[in-house]
C-alpha cells in the first residue's frame, strides 16, 4: 500500500563526509546535501548543524509534519541500542547515543544501524534485491562490511553486531590485518586496502616483470589504479584481481552454506573493476559450493547509484520503524 | 498460553533406526517406539508401518483428534518442499514427497525439516536455548550439522538448504572429505569420523610415543574410544581433542561474526568428551573473535537427553505449523 505525502530523512555518517537527503516511498531523493563530519568537535554541534541544514529541505517537501522519521547509517551503529559504539573511523569516541540525540532534536523517531546493513535495506527496497527475502550484501570499500537478510529481515544478532563478515578468517594464519591484529581475515585481502597490499606483494615477487603499476611510487598505488591497469590489460594487475576474486569466492561459498541466499549483492568502490573481479569470484564460489548450492545463487552488483545509495539505505530504515522501535 | 489436551507426533528418521513418540506441550514424551528404517523397501510400506505403530499410542493419549500434527526430522529434509531430497544415508533414492505422504496417511498436517534444524527447534522449546531468539546449534556426530535461529526463527534460506555449516571450509586446501570431495571442511575435522582420522594421523606421526590408542587395531579406533583414552589421561588422545577443539573454535568464531548468537549449543555423540573438548573450543573461539564479540557468547551443551532429543525436536515443529504450511 502506497502512503503518499510521507517522507523519510536518510543520513549516512562517514568518517569524512556526512550525506543526507529527503526520500519518498519510491526511493526518490527530493532534497540532498552533505556536511563535513570532522568539522564538528562535539556530537551535539554536529546534530545542530544537521537540523539547520535539513530544516529548509523539510519545508520544501511540505513541512516537518510530513516527515515520518529519520534513518541513520553509521560505522558501528547498533540497531538495538541506537548507539554508535567505539567507531574507529569517527573522531567522537566511546559510546554515542546517536538515535536518542537525533530523535530529541528533530522530535521524530530515529533508527540507527551500521552502514552495510543500511545498504542492504536500501538494496532490498529500491535496488538489486527488490522482493528478495534471503540475500547477503557485501560492501567492498576501504573495509569489507556486510548486511544479511534472512526471512525478509535483517539479521542483527542478540547484541546488534551480526554481519561482520569482513572479519571472518578465510586464510588461517594468513595476512595480518592492520587494524584488528587478526590473521587471514576476508577484509585483509578483499578490501581496497587489501587489494593494494596484494599488488605491492606481487610487484615485489615478480620484480623482473613489467607492469603499469611500476609507473608510480609504491606508496601511491590505490585499488582504483590497479583496476585501471587491469582494464588496460596489465598482467600483474589482472592477477591481483584474480587472486582477490578467488579468495572472495571461497568466502562467499562459506556464506552460502550458512544462510543459502537467493543472491549476493556486491557494493562499494571495488566493484568498479566489473568482470575483472566478478568472473574469478563466480568461478571460485561455484567451485567451492556443494552440488545442492551450485548454479543457484545470483551474484549481482548493486543497482543503486553509489552517491545516493547510502542516503537511500538509511532512509529505508524509516519505513521499517516499529512502534516499540524494534 | 498453555493448550491442554493437545499432542504432537515427533518422528526422527535416521539411516538405521526411525524413532517416534507422542509429545505434549511441555515436551514430555508420553509414548515412544522405533522401527528399523532399512527394513522397508518402499517409502509407502515404511509409512504404513509407522501408522500401524502409532495408532495404539494415539488411542492411549485420547484418540487421533487430540493429535495436532506430525513433525519429522530427516537427513536432507526440505522444509519448503516437504521432500527428502537425495539423502545419501537413506536407501530410498531421489526425491521423496515425505510430508505429503505422511499427511495423507495420518490425515494431519505434517512438517519436515532436516535433523539438525529439528534439534535446534527442540532445544529452543525444551532445552538449553529456551527463550533465546538468536542461537546456533552444532550437531557433532558421524557428520557435522547445524541449525541456525535468528530473530526467533530458523533460517531456511531461499531454497530450504541453509545451515550446512559442516561443509564450510575452515582449512583451505586441507583434509580431503571422504564424501564431498572438498578439502578442509569443518566436518572433515570435527565429526566423529574426522576425530578418528586425526587420531590415526597422530599415531602415525608420533610412532615412538606410547598410547592407549595402540591397544586396538587402527581400523577399530572410534571417536568414543579416543574420548575414553583422553579421559584416562592419554597424551595423544588428549591432543586429538585439543586439535579438534581448536579447529571447531576457529569455525565458531566465524559463525559468531555472521549471526552474533546469544549461544552456541553443541549436540551429538562427540560432546560426551565434555571439557576435554569444550575447553579448547572455548579458548580458540575467544582468541579468534573481535573484542566486541568476546566473552559474550555462551558455549553450551545440549540439555536434551540424547535418546529423546530427536523425537522432541521433530515434535516441536508441530507447534510451529502455520495454516499455509510456511
Amino acid at each position: 500500500m502506497e502512503v503518499t505525502g510521507e517522507f523519510a530523512i536518510g543520513i549516512d555518517i562517514g568518517g569524512t563526509t556526512t550525506k543526507f537527503g529527503i526520500v519518498n516511498h519510491r526511493g526518490e531523493i527530493s532534497q540532498k546535501g552533505d556536511i563535513e563530519t570532522t568539522k564538528y568537535r562535539t556530537i551535539n554541534k554536529f546534530i545542530d548543524q544537521l537540523y539547520i541544514e535539513l530544516l529548509p529541505y523539510m519545508e520544501k517537501v511540505g513541512g516537518e509534519n510530513l516527515i515520518k522519521g529519520i534513518g541513520v547509517g553509521a560505522p558501528n551503529g547498533n540497531f538495538y541500542t541506537g548507539n554508535i559504539e567505539y567507531a574507529p573511523n569517527l573522531h567522537w569516541k566511546g559510546i554515542i547515543p546517536l538515535a536518542k540525540l537525533i530523535s530529541e532534536k528533530f522530535n521524530k523517531p530515529c533508527t540507527l544501524t551500521n552502514d552495510a546493513n543500511a545498504a542492504a535495506v536500501g538494496e532490498m527496497m529500491y535496488g538489486a534485491s527488490r522482493g528478495m527475502r534471503d540475500f547477503i550484501m557485501i560492501t567492498l570499500g576501504t573495509g569489507v562490511g556486510s548486511g544479511i537478510v534472512a526471512n525478509g529481515q535483517l539479521i542483527y544478532g542478540h547484541d546488534g553486531f551480526a554481519g561482520e563478515l569482513g572479519h571472518t578468517v578465510i586464510r588461517p594464519g594468513g595476512r595480518l590485518h592492520w587494524g584488528t591484529g587478526k590473521k587471514g581475515s576476508l577484509e585483509a585481502y578483499t578490501s581496497a586496502t587489501g587489494i593494494c597490499i596484494t599488488a605491492k606483494e606481487m610487484l615485489h615477487e615478480r620484480s623482473n616483470e613489467k607492469s603499469l603499476l611500476r609507473d608510480i611510487p609504491r606508496d601511491e598505488i590505490t585499488s582504483k589504479f590497479v583496476c585501471e591497469a587491469a582494464q588496460k590489460g596489465d598482467k600483474i594487475a589482472k592477477d591481483v584481481f584474480k587472486f582477490t576474486g578467488e579468495i572472495l569466492g571461497e568466502a562467499l561459498s562459506n556464506f552460502v552454506m550458512f544462510s543459502s541466499p537467493e543472491a549476493i549483492i556486491l557494493f562499494g568502490g571495488v566493484i568498479k573493476a566489473g568482470n575483472i573481479l566478478l568472473n574469478p569470484v563466480k568461478r571460485s564460489m561455484e567451485k567451492n559450493l556443494l552440488p545442492i548450492f551450485q548454479n543457484k545463487v545470483k551474484l549481482l552488483f548493486s543497482e543503486l547509484k553509489e552517491s545516493d545509495a547510502a542516503i537511500l539505505g538509511a532512509s529505508a530504515l524509516v519505513w521499517e520503524i516499529k512502534p516499540e522501535g524494534k
